[in-house]
C-alpha cells in the first residue's frame, strides 16, 4: 500500500500542534489528511515535550489510518517515541548520516537545503529526499531567510534527477505549479492548509494544482 | 569503578561547547575533572549538532578516561550517539519515563524541579536524581526564574531521603556549604567553573568546599 516517495512528496504538510480558529491541531490533520495531504510532517519548536507528545500521537495515528508517512522535523528522540515513519533535519539539526544510524535503513529521512552548498553537503549524508526553500516569501518561518525561486529545484534536478525533491516557503495555490514545473516532485506548506478556514478543501485544491501541474 | 550516584553528584559541571579566554570547551572539560569534577552535563542549545557532536565526543572521552558519568541535556538522540551515560530533563523536555523507555534501565536520567509541584511531577517518573534551583540568583540561565534558596531541598530530602538532589544556580565556593547543609548530594555550577581564570582551581574549591560542608 506504501507509495514510492516521490509520490508521497506530492502533497507534504508541515505543522506544529497549536489550535487554530475552532480547530485543534488533530482536528487540522484529520481534515487535511481527508482532502489529500500525502505526507505530514510535525515541526513543534515550542510547545512543552509532554504535549507535543500527546498530539503527536494522535496526529500520528490518522496518518496510519490514511496510510500516509508521518515525519518528525529534527528529534530523533521523539520520532522514536511517536513510531514516527522519518525525520526531517535541518542544516544544523544532526546530520543524515547519525539520524540513519539511530532510525535504521527503512526510516524516511529528508534535509534542507537553501542553496548549492547545502545541497551538496546534504546529498553526501544520503537523504531520501531534499527540500528546497524558501522558494517565495514566507511569514511562518521567522529565521528561513530571502525567497530562493525556482532556479535551484531545476539545477538539482539536472545534477541529481533521482533524487526526490519538495519545495517548501510561501506556496499557495497560485504560485504552485511553477514549483512541480521546475522538477519538484511536490510541495511542502504550512499555513496554506493549516491557517485556512476550510483545511481539507484547501488541501483539494493544492493536490489538485500538483496532479495538474505534472501533466503541462 | 563506578561510584554510588549520590557521590558523583558532588560536583557536577554543567557546560556548553563555547570557548572562554584562551580554552577550547575541551579544555575546560579536562581542566575540571583534573581539578575532581565527579560528573558532567553537555547542556548546548543554540550551536549547530554537527558542532556540538564532535565537541561533544571530545568532552564525552575525556570523562570515560576519569571513569565520571557523562550526561547530555534534552536530547535522547544526541545522548544515544555521543554514548553518553545519561540524560538530564526539564520540566518541558522529554518525561523521565519516556527517557528512560528509549535509554534503557541503567541510564542515569535527572530532572529539575523548582517547587514541590515540579519536584512531585519530576519524582512520579522515577529519575535517578533531582536537579533543584535556582537555588541563588544566576545570569547563566536566562529562563530560570527567581531564586527560591535552600528551603526546597531540605523539604525534598525529608520527603524522600533516599532520592538523590543536586543543587543548582549560582552556586559559589562562598555559598555552596548551604546547599549541602540543607540535605543536597552535591552541587552543579557552570559560570563557578567555566568562567573561571582557572578552571582547575576553581574546581578543586568547590569539591574541597563540599567535601568539608558534609562534615560540619
Amino acid at each position: 500500500m506504501s507509495l514510492p516517495l516521490s509520490s508521497s512528496l506530492s502533497l507534504y504538510l508541515v505543522m506544529d500542534i497549536a489550535s487554530y480558529g475552532e480547530r485543534t491541531a488533530l482536528q487540522i490533520a484529520r481534515a487535511a489528511l481527508d482532502g489529500g495531504v500525502t505526507m505530514l510532517q510535525l515541526r513543534e519548536k515550542k510547545a512543552p515535550l509532554r504535549e507535543v507528545l500527546e498530539t503527536g500521537r494522535a496526529i500520528r495515528e490518522a496518518c496510519r489510518e490514511k496510510g500516509v508517512p508521518f515525519i518528525v522535523n529534527d528529534r530523533v528522540d521523539l520520532a522514536i517515541l511517536l513510531e514516527a515513519d522519518g525525520v526531517h533535519v535541518g542544516q544544523d539539526d544532526l546530520p543524515a548520516l547519525d539520524v540513519r544510524k539511530l532510525l535504521g535503513p527503512d526510516a524516511i529521512i529528508g534535509v534542507s537545503a537553501g542553496n548549492m552548498e547545502e545541497a551538496e553537503w546534504a546529498v553526501s549524508q544520503q537523504p531520501d529526499y531534499l527540500g528546497i526553500g524558501p522558494v517565495y516569501s514566507t511569514l511562518t518561518k521567522g529565521d528561513a531567510g530571502a525567497p530562493i525561486g525556482t532556479a535551484l529545484i531545476s539545477e538539482l534536478k539536472a545534477s541529481w534527477p533521482q533524487l526526490p525533491l519538495v519545495g517548501i516557503g510561501g506556496i499557495q495555490p497560485s504560485n504552485a505549479a511553477a514549483i512541480i514545473q521546475a522538477g519538484a516532485d511536490g510541495i511542502a506548506v504550512v499555513s496554506a492548509i493549516t491557517r485556512q478556514p476550510d483545511p481539507e478543501s484547501a488541501s483539494r485544491l493544492l493536490a489538485d494544482t500538483v496532479r495538474l501541474s505534472r501533466k503541462v
